[in-house]
């Protein structure tokens, strides 16, 4: 197709920006994916008391980091802070033009504005819109704020017009609710884009006009509104009079938010992760691309189904292809090959982990899954079952493998570990005692994502 | 579920590693997400002709960086190196255990290696696995980069056991490749893997050994191989006697593999984008999970179907939520709203486009989208319609919108653009003259994504 001349030009131009030998700077190739980096502008405001107000009627979102006075004395917390501080300043460089503002509040310095906003974690991230607040619960680094405030600020309801719109709702695979209604001007409407306002973007809200479309996705009567759990072919319909108003909606999508089947995803991976059920969660690895991880993900779908009613149960099912970073601590710290389908339970509060037994070369049928859920349902396998629940001298290591737990090659819990335990049982000392409104200090970790 | 004490503590524990306030650190928390950041052990080596296969035969994967020496008193290009070297240090780090290993080649110091691996690019990076070599072309991150090397890592070839999986290798949306042999000790499975080798981990190779399976994979002759181009209902049966060896197998795939509809991914956003037909690419924007953008997406399938017979034609779809720090570049060069779904021209050599007009609130039609692609492959409609195809008096910025382009709010292309502006003019100039062996100089940004 190319010709001479121009397939030498198209050959130099074909590696992006390059520079030729020889001490000759030349620029050219293919141009449109210029990553950007921060231009040098300070956006970040110092929100206060006084100002807080003004910024949030300013901004369609105002985004707001949480931090308490650093001492700079310590090189650690200095380049933690240079680190959120350079993907707040990208994340607000990128999203300026869609109106978006990025402020920090010093919990400290702003005891009253933290009390008035009911925050009170440093290293929390808030968004702002509308007159509601949404926690970004997500992987520290800019790609993923930046997804995530880019969903935030699109309408908190998607509309469905025609039949093909009805196949892109049935393919969502996360939380969604879907309201049929007389018209987007109804007041039964405007209920539900505000209750959807409270739970954007981690939960898809829909909306149908149409009486055969309606009826298409079970939804028969004018302000029904219905749920639906993840992998679940079933949905939950909202009862109660009819229409549903704000509040009602906000707590009947509450109470049905635990999925019992959910996908860990870099944007809700804490929010998920911190809401386990008793100290555990039952993880799951697949990866869906792979023909054994995709059938053994129809196995855990059967399961969510047939479990739906449990709330002790929710499976965290984690795809390692969006999370290569964490591919060889999660083989160390669980003791897994992840190149394989994987189902454990994994004590939040140490990583201690247990893990179903794998026959060579076949994936556990139906039955083995179902006994092995039951019997971590029962606790007869758990992860302490030398220990009590809350016995401080529990080892982060303690390799109690009571139960079907498989071998576990490999563990090398790093040493540091062992240090913090120390610590760790003067916290789980004084935790108990502790104020739950003490400013407390998250510190997901600004990954330096290079 | 939980009361009291238990609850207190889930409380305090459900923040990650965090510190109390009053000078007294503690650490505690949810356990399980922590995010590597190096160790700080030097891991890269220094290759050279050497040591190059030593080093080789030592790992079973070895991933090489080419570099240029550099000026010491280019602050932008130590910068660069230093955020590099901590991208593969860290990439190095997490895959060490999986017996991968991490070199630097300096192309100018080892010309005579360079001329060996035929490789001529400063920037590039390749990956050596059992005596093949693929370059990596993805987004300059660690995760990516980890993403892709963990892909590599497994065998090239998936085999099909099970019905279920027939299910997985029919949902793969990328290309791929499937043989129906013997057994997998046959010699033409040999071939096959050896060329799935050359094309891992961006073109799937799956093998079924079953006749039963593959009779319903439409595989009726042992040996038989079939190409399947994404979202094409129809695969393409290699021709020539059976069984196929590994050279016509690579032949085969090689010819097949630009799809008429190509999704833009961070693995492989430069592999797609320099391989532009005439300088231009015909591009999408369709956020999948949007209802809209599904839809929208749907008539592109069938578009595709439609012209997968014509090499002229290669629509790359990029989902606008896969590149979130794109965004807003995207959004000033082209000149489009990403909100919505999009297709243009966009000529890559200067990131000039031309974006097809959108009826306010409603997708082209099939017909509409059908004419509009005949009159851009008939050049009707295209980005330079002012001006000779490489006329260095080009200016970037030239907003020729004659054809049905639409209206451009907001296209303020950087200044900088218009000095490098000149600096493209020498390179063109040039480029006509330079050896194609010349060593060039990628400069596929490092992002510091923090």
């Amino acid at each position: 197709m190319l010709c001479g001349k121009v397939q030498a030009m198209r050959l130099l131009n074909a590696f992006g920006t390059f520079y030729l030998l020889l001490g000759l700077q030349l620029t050219a190739g293919s141009r449109g994916l210029e990553f950007p980096s921060h231009d040098g502008k300070d956006r970040l405001i110092n929100l206060s008391r006084k100002n807080f107000n003004r910024f949030l009627k300013k901004y369609d979102i105002l985004v707001v980091f949480f931090t308490i006075t650093r001492d700079p004395q310590n090189a650690y917390e200095e380049n933690q802070w240079y680190l959120t501080e350079q993907m707040l300043e990208l994340a607000a460089q990128i999203t300026e033009r869609e109106g978006v503002g990025f402020g920090v509040v010093n919990l400290q310095n702003d005891r009253k504005l933290a009390e008035k906003l009911g925050i009170f974690e440093a290293g929390a991230i808030y968004a702002y819109k509308s007159g509601h607040k949404v926690a970004y619960d997500g992987q520290r680094s800019t790609d993923f704020l930046v997804e995530f405030i880019l969903e935030l600020d699109e309408h908190p309801v998607e509309e469905i017009n025609t039949k093909i719109e009805i196949q892109a709702f049935k393919r969502n695979e996360l939380s969604k609710v879907i309201g049929y209604f007389e018209s987007s001007s109804s007041a039964a409407f405007d209920d539900f884009v505000d209750a959807a306002l409270d739970f954007q973007p981690l939960i898809s809200f829909y909306a149908v006009f149409q009486k055969l479309l309606a009826k298409q996705l079970g939804l028969t009567e004018v302000n029904q509104i219905d749920f639906y759990e993840p992998y679940m072919k079933k949905s939950i319909t909202m009862s109660g009079n009819l229409p549903h108003d704000n509040s009602d909606i906000e707590d009947f999508v509450s109470d049905h938010k635990r999925a019992t089947l959910r996908k860990l995803r870099p944007i809700n991976l804490y929010d998920i992760w911190e809401d386990d059920i008793n100290d555990i969660h039952v993880v799951a690895f697949a990866d869906e691309s792979d023909p054994e991880g995709f059938e053994f993900l129809q196995l855990l779908k059967e399961i969510a189904q047939l479990h739906t009613d449990d709330p002790n149960l929710s499976i965290v099912w984690i795809d390692p292809d969006d999370f290569a970073l964490l591919h060889d601590y999660w083989e160390r710290t669980f003791g897994v090959d992840l190149s394989e389908p994987q189902i454990g339970v994994v004590n939040v509060t140490d990583a201690d982990s247990v893990w179903m037994a794998r026959r060579k070369s076949r994936l556990p049928t139906l039955a083995e899954l179902e006994k092995w859920i039951s019997e971590v349902l029962s606790g007869k396998i758990n992860t302490e079952n030398d220990d009590d629940d809350y016995n401080l001298d529990d080892d982060v290591d303690d390799d109690d493998t009571e139960g079907e737990s498989n071998d576990r090659n490999d563990v090398d819990i790093d040493d540091d570990f062992d240090e913090e335990d120390e610590e760790e049982k003067e916290e789980k000392a004084s935790a108990v005692v502790e104020e739950k409104k003490e400013i407390r200090k998250l510190s997901r970790r600004s990954k330096l994502d290079l």
